[in-house]
Parts: structure tokens; sequence; C-alpha cells
């Protein structure tokens, strides 16, 4: 890798007393080895550091680069062969795993991985901007198409993610949602046909180099302009929180701000982001409960969204945290 | 639901002696209320169920059917008013939120909820049919690209997927590894282009009503044909197998065996099945070391696969498992 990553991760074991950290999620070890792992892995985090890769990945063994690595058929030898404190990412382990390996011995949360995966250097924003602009193409084809109205949620989501997967790979499952189907935050596009008058909520997201962008536009007809307006300056009261030293909740705080003087706190049924990175929700969430502040270099959604009984609006853009806030997508509002 | 899955699951429960089970997978909640929650969710299962769903799925509330539910800004009040001892999904609850809610508790395994999924009644095999149906389809095209050449891995999977769309759901992203690609069994497509000499896996899946497929097929040119009749004779071995009461870990056996008398044994790099239903991959699993017997209305994947430092063949097909083992795929192989 050459990025200091592991050598970044083993001060902060060194600095919490861990002798060795298991690392399971993919991410993670890709993040901190280069390597994407296509089956269940193990990363041993230690002075010697050792990646288990399972049988599957037996022909890429010589991809992996600038640590040690060993194909096996089960992890368990590795695994029962460690000390009496450990550290592990705690909302990756389950408890089936806890209770076969590690029960019995303190585990000490490898939150820094999170931390630090949330602070992306270049080469992390490069990948997320070419994510973007790849969305962005698909995003102008579907919300052309449902302007004209007549084509199903299902086949718009269809043909974006196909139009995503000539060029990259898709983030997530994209989401379509029409008329009363708006309401819900993540509805699953049915073969409900859009019509020309609908509010349309389109969320979609391209990966490239592992990396993910998360992008929501919505149509309104001239009924729903008002809404718009509403959560347009709820996102950009947002936005204007996301600097360098701020607290991460006074995003959320500046956008329920908004919506509450209009009256629609209550019809903001989720918190108003999230780090983007390697997985496409990952630290750190904007929310007011959230603790800490933001850091140059943390990529968040800001998105708003009202769903009210009829319709929802909902306004999604990813964020580079700087001294100065700077939205990284182009697309028209 | 009408289907009684409730109240066979309450039996479980209380034949362990379980006061309370704690369900939160999306798909074990769909299997015992009807519901699919969007978001995540948590499903109380006692003597009076009671469904808790974030407030993203709160304008869904009204699509709820027979089962209490109520909409939480936090599970935590629910969650930390349960008693000593519970039961839960040890491999989906994680260690943090074992910590959080369960540390101090007796905690059992609900592991009936993944054994009373794996058998599946008529619906659900019909469901299933209709997305192996699906899968087909898109199977036929893009083999045929395939046997021209001139398109890239991306290209290919792009369209598997937007095909499958065009009709249902996508179970998992659709692989396409192409010559030495192949010899990786979790090949993620490239921008390779296909060249008409060249063996070819796809990998594909459709999703109807919740309910998945998954099939495999190999194009080979001329010179891998020999060890496609060895994978196939391995598949047709291990398919003859999964019939009621027969040990699931014979049908696994039976494919090692065929794969051994020609020398390929080593080169089969995982095991030959597992069960299919609202997980693309779930319980049983067809390996040698996994316990109990084959029951009818289990569906399982059969698909051995070998890979050679030259190239992969892997062949799957979904089986209903009865007195006499049903392939479920009329697909040509």
């Amino acid at each position: 890798m050459g990025t200091g990553r592991l050598e970044k991760a083993l001060g902060h074991l060194c600095a919490g007393d861990i002798p060795v950290g298991i690392v399971q999620k993919p991410e993670s070890i890709f993040y901190l080895t280069g390597f994407y792992p296509s089956s269940s892995a193990v990363l041993l985090l230690r002075a010697e550091p050792l990646l288990l890769l399972s049988q599957m990945d037996g022909p890429r063994l010589g991809e992996v680069r600038g640590v040690k690595a060993k194909v096996v058929e089960k992890f368990e030898g590795d695994l029962k062969r460690l000390g009496p404190k450990v550290g592990a990412e705690k909302g990756t382990v389950s408890l089936a795993f806890y209770e076969k390996y590690l029960k019995g011995k303190e585990v000490v949360d490898l939150d820094f991985l999170q931390r630090m995966r949330s602070v992306k250097d270049e080469g992390e924003v490069r990948a997320i901007k070419r994510a973007i602009r790849v969305a962005e193409g698909a995003m102008g084809e579907v919300l052309e198409s449902v302007m004209v109205g007549g084509e199903s949620e299902r086949g718009l989501a269809a043909r974006a993610e196909y139009l995503i997967k000539g060029r990259a790979e898709v983030a997530f499952e994209a989401i379509v949602a029409s008329g009363r189907n708006s309401t819900i935050p993540h509805h699953r596009p049915t073969d409900r046909t859009v019509r020309a008058g609908d509010a349309v909520i389109v969320d979609l997201g391209a990966r490239v180099g592992h990396y993910n962008s998360d992008m929501t536009r919505t149509h309104v007809p001239p009924t729903g302009e008002e809404l718009y307006e509403i959560v347009l300056e709820a996102q950009e009261a947002g936005i204007k929180e996301c600097y360098t030293g701020n607290a991460l909740k006074n995003a959320d705080l500046a956008v329920r701000r908004v919506l509450r003087e209009y009256g629609y706190e209550d019809a903001f049924l989720h918190s108003t982001g999230h780090g983007v990175g390697l997985e496409v929700h990952e630290g750190p969430r904007l929310a007011r409960d959230e603790k800490g502040r933001f850091e140059a270099g943390m990529v968040v959604t800001v998105e708003p969204g009202v769903y009210s009984k009829r319709f929802g609006v909902r306004i999604e853009d990813m964020v580079l945290v700087g001294p100065r806030p700077r939205v990284l997508s182009r697309f028209r509002k």
C-alpha cells in the first residue's frame, strides 16, 4: 500500500495495549492491506500481521502485497491460539463467533478502524468523485424519463443500474419511489407506472475501486415545489455546518431547525447523513446524538427528507469536509 | 399469514423454556410476520409478539397484519426491559448489541428459525420456481453472447441483471468470470473482453416475492469438455443424495468421491451446496462436516466446481428434497 495504514493501525493497537486485533470486515481488510477478499477472511493485526484467506481466495493469494498471508481450510486453528486480550470490530463480530473464539477473553473494540476510515486521503477522494460522476450520468437519464412518465419504478431502477454497471459497479440497489411510495424512505421499486404528475424520489450510487457514492434527487410536480424548497433550504443549512472542528451533531441540528420552522420536523424520519467510503453507510453519523467533530477529509452525505402523507421529498449530496465544506456532486437541484 | 409459523415458533420457544426471543434478521421477521422491514427492526417473539419498527417504516405500519406492531425512535426502551433469559439468532446478533442489551443474561440460540425456514411450503416453492424461471431467461441470453464473444465480463453481468430486473429483483450481483478469472469461485466481473475460446462461468439469481434462486453454468471450449463432464458427473452424484432422510453430508461426500476418482478433489475449493430461500445462502449446508438429515421440502443448491490453474468449471442447480430429489431448474447443461 505504502500508505502507512497498517503501521498507523498497529500504533493504535500498541497505544491501547492490545496484543492482537481480529479484523473480519472485508472493507477494513481492504483498507489495511489493499486486498479485497471475495469470501470470508480474517486479518490478525499484530506486530507481524497475518491475513488468513479461505480456499475460495486461494487462486488470488499472489495478489496480496505487503502483508503475510496464508490460505486455510478453517480459521479455527489460528483463532484458538490467541491470548487473553484481543481487539475486534464489535459491530461486526457475531455472538456466535464471540462464543466460539472469544468467550472469557477481554475484548476491546477496534473503533479506531472506523475513525481512520472516516478520514479520506486524496486517492480515496478521487475514487469517490469518479463514483459520483458515474452516478450522476445515470441520474440524468433516469430523471428525464421520470419527467416523461410511462415507465415502471422497477424498469427505471433497472435502467439506472444498467447505466452504472456499464462504467462501474452499483453501490446499492437503486430506489425509485413514485407517488405515495415516495413517503417510504427505503421503498423498493414496484411495477407501479410513474406518471408525469408524480413526485418521484430517485436514490442511487456507484462504486469505483471499491469506493461508493450515494445521491438522491426528487422530481416534484408544481404542487410539491414549496416543500422542495424547504428541504433544499434545510440541506443547505446542514451542508454549511460540515467544516473542520465543528461538532458532528450541528449538521443534524441545523437541518432540524429549518424543518421545525416550517412545521415539518416530525416528517423527517431519519438522521441527516452518514459517512461514505468503502461502505455506503459508515462513520460518522450526522445525528443529534452523535459525539465528535468534523475532521478534514471526512466525506459525508447531507440528506434531509420530508415524508408527508401524500408524498416525500429527499435531497442528498456528498460533502467533503474541510475548513469550508465542499459539495462533491455537481448535479442540478 | 395464516401459515401458523408464528404459532410454531412460539411452540419452539415454549419447549426451550425461553420467555422471549429477539429476532433481528429481516428475512426471519418476514418469514414469521409477512412484513419485510426496509430498515432495522426487532420482533419480540413471545406469548404476545411485538414488532418494533423504526420510523423509516412508519409509513408502512398499516401493512403489518396478525401481529402487534409499533414504531419507535429507539429500540432501547423495549430491549432494556427484557428478563434474565432470552433467545436470539446468535449468528446475526453483533457483539456490540450483545454487550449493550444482553450481557449478563442467559442467551439461547433461536436455531429453530433456520430449521423452520429450511423446509419450504408450497407457496415458497412456487416463488422459488418463479425466481428460477426469471434467472433462466437471463442465463440463456448471456450464454448466447458468451459463445459469440466480444463483450466484457462487466457488460455481460450488467445485461444479465438488467434482464432479471425487468421481471423481478436480482438475488445477488451476477458473476461472469472468463479465462483465468474463472479459477476464482467468487470473481467480480472486470473489463476483460470475453473471447470465443474462453471458459466462462456465469452465476446469477433472481428474487421473486423475497425468495431467491441461484444457478451457475459454465461455457467451455472443446479443450474443457472433459473437465466439464467430470463436474457434471459429480453434480449428478450429489443430486442423487438429496432425498428425505439421507444424511446431509452424503451429498458432499458423493461429489468428492467422483472428483477424487479423477484426481480433482483438491481443486474443489468450496462445499457442495447450501439452502436457498429468503436468503441466497441459508441452511442447510451441504458439507462433509454438516450434521443432520435431508427433510422433504428443503431447497438446496448442488454446485461442484473444479478450479484448475488455467480455468474453472462450476455447475449449479437447485434441488427440491423429497422421497426422490427433484431438480427445479430446466436449463440445459
